[in-house]
């Protein structure tokens, strides 16, 4: 069976178009009460709207209908690979998440510090959830760990969480967490479910080992747990299933690391949307594909800031004419999956997506909002389509077949 | 996972339904500015637009969202068979258009008529593009060579290229191209992949020599290359996976042999669509199904004839009236894919489509254009479920489980 990418392996064609996707996101949403209107329904968004009028728009089905993605899925799927297929491990993302710049023969373990009794019995599964610039002291102890035969690399992400990293050949990712989910009991011992990663294991527990003589005297953070043991899996990059040279926009680590991922340069950027714009504009001439990421929208969706998120989403607004003005030939705008107010979480709705280029088959939407993208010409789509949809419309895929 | 056809099988129940797929091909179309009108909805389209009140409509993805398929797999997916799992390639289809009644174990390649200089370095890969005439003699001369163990068949299809065909037991089809796509280089000797295309890739090799002492006085066509050598791919027939006794009515050479290829009969009518029509009408009793294929939407597309494109869909509406007055249990309409005047080219937007039968769900369609099939009954489907469609509107299928 030809996959995706097979396919865009095959078809691929060169051209000197650019295109940019924009995720906002957490972007969907919900309305507060039956027949009213989301917060990208509720929010003036003029420009938004222009686009809608140009484009043709859809809705977008992150993983499957109902599911509700974390980060890494979300995007996963944006970029064209199937989520279900690319499953990103939790050590991997965490690590991801703090800009750490993971090989592919990495392993990488979110840790948990916890509290231990005289027995070894846990007694608390976050260390009471000690303050951060403790958990940062203790994490520098951590990294003067030596085990031979591997690099250690520990770093300190919040509170009690904390990342691990091994690096050197023939490691393996297929090890159970060693955090019981429950107090009054060990750790569990960490076991390698094939050969390097039973070696792996060995050297888990010659981490843990160090690590509680270590901590002896740092309670109640005096020990971690392990979660989340993972490789990055092997994904193909942008440039060979795609052909375009690709750049990542984004100000927080979680999102450059998965533009990392996927082979995308990650440009530095300020911190606001108009420093976004601006990098956009100086590396416009030295790459084909653009992927701009808006935090916002999620961030006050999670809160559950209804008004909060209506105005993240026209601060968005507002900075779409300078992406216009680039004149791309494809400008997408969506997100990595929904995120109402009303319910303060990702969610499985499907989200909102504007795709806007000539050869647009014009569908009549009037404005950006997901009753407009419910009848849209892009239909309800699965999210690993939509770089299909990109490619195609930038006259960058050959035809399929004679 | 249970594929389409497993399911058909399984389900197929007989009746003395009848169903016609009317293929009109590269249907969808274009605006050719925002806001405008596509081919299809700026014909006057009478006929079809009351069988869309009667009916309900919808959007084929003919293969995924964006791909642009090429007549062969846009066929396959209306004649519901994955275009993704069913490939067939160059040569077997360049065989099919020329109406070559291509075996099972028959191995068809495309040849290219080129120049080869003293040194056996290629100066032209097409010949100087030599008239059809000469083509045609050049392809008499080299349909007498003659190889131990396989028949060999060389037939002209236009100016530089031709057909060759060696039938015998025991050849494979997988076979490096020996056109190396550039001048200044010596052709690529064919390679087998596997013991049966080593053998035949001997035969290859065997031809070409005896090709270039036959060619050495015909400059500037003194040798050829081979491309796209393939064997037919296993393909289930339609009689077997759907239980109907089915038949096409097809002027081109090219979807004749696609019909063929799936275990239709082929039947001779005129060239005209009355003529089409006529044959349908005389072979009513003789059959279930029938595919009746239409070229000229797609020829006027390609030609980016916009006005031309919309008389001929007048013309086809003309038509309709003789297919309906036959009662048939379930009539469809759609194309294999869109080729937009506005792009000159077959291109990967879904394609309008029309369903007619007892059991249908009104949807309140007006008439028969992408506007109304966006939001149709049928919804955005993947072109391969049509004929579940069908099927199931003719009564011809079981409930799958108690």
């Amino acid at each position: 069976m030809t996959d995706i990418h097979d396919l865009t392996r095959r078809l691929q064609r060169s051209n000197d178009s650019k295109i940019i996707l924009c995720v906002s996101d957490g972007l969907g949403g919900l309305p507060l009460t039956p027949g009213g209107q989301t917060e990208l329904e509720t929010a003036q968004t003029p420009n938004m709207d222009q686009l809608a009028q140009r484009g043709v728009t859809g809705m977008s089905i992150p993983v499957l209908p109902g599911i509700a993605p974390g980060s890494g899925p979300g995007h996963l799927g944006l970029f064209g690979y199937d989520p279900l297929q690319f499953e990103i491990g939790r050590g991997v993302l965490e690590a991801l998440g703090i800009d750490f710049d993971l090989g592919p023969d990495d392993v990488a373990i979110r840790g948990n510090f916890c509290t231990i009794d005289g027995e070894g019995l846990i007694t608390d599964r976050r260390a009471g959830r000690i303050a951060s610039e403790i958990g940062k002291k203790l994490c520098e102890k951590l990294d003067a760990i030596e085990i031979p035969g591997v690099e250690v690399f520990v770093r300190h992400v919040k509170e009690y969480r904390l990342v691990i990293v091994f690096r050197g050949k023939g490691l393996g990712g297929h090890i159970n967490d060693t955090d019981p989910q429950r107090t009054g009991v060990p750790p569990l011992e960490p076991q390698g479910r094939d050969e390097a990663s039973s070696r792996t294991a060995d050297i888990c527990r010659e981490f843990l080992t160090q690590a509680q003589t270590i901590l002896q005297d740092d309670a109640p953070a005096n020990l971690l747990t392990m979660r989340g043991i993972a490789k990055r899996p092997p994904i193909p990059t942008f440039e060979e299933v795609y052909g375009t040279r690709a750049a990542a926009i984004a100000v927080y680590p979680m999102y450059r690391g998965l533009a990392r991922l996927v082979g995308m340069d990650v440009l530095d950027a300020g911190a606001t949307l108009a420093d976004q714009m601006t990098c956009l504009e100086e590396n416009w001439n030295s790459y084909d594909f653009f992927f701009v990421h808006f935090k916002y929208t999620d961030s006050t969706g999670e809160d559950g800031n209804f008004s909060g998120k209506v105005e993240k989403i026209e601060d968005l607004d507002a900075a779409v004419p300078r992406m216009t003005a680039l004149n791309p030939e494809v400008l997408m705008i969506t997100g990595d999956h929904s995120t109402p107010a009303k319910m303060r979480a990702h969610s499985g709705h499907p989200v909102p997506t504007l795709l806007v280029a000539e050869q647009c088959r014009f569908d009549g939407s009037t404005s950006f909002g997901e009753s407009v993208c419910r009848v849209g010409e892009l239909g309800q789509f699965e999210a690993k389509y939509l770089m299909l949809q990109a490619l195609a419309h930038a006259g960058r895929l050959d035809k399929y077949g004679a």
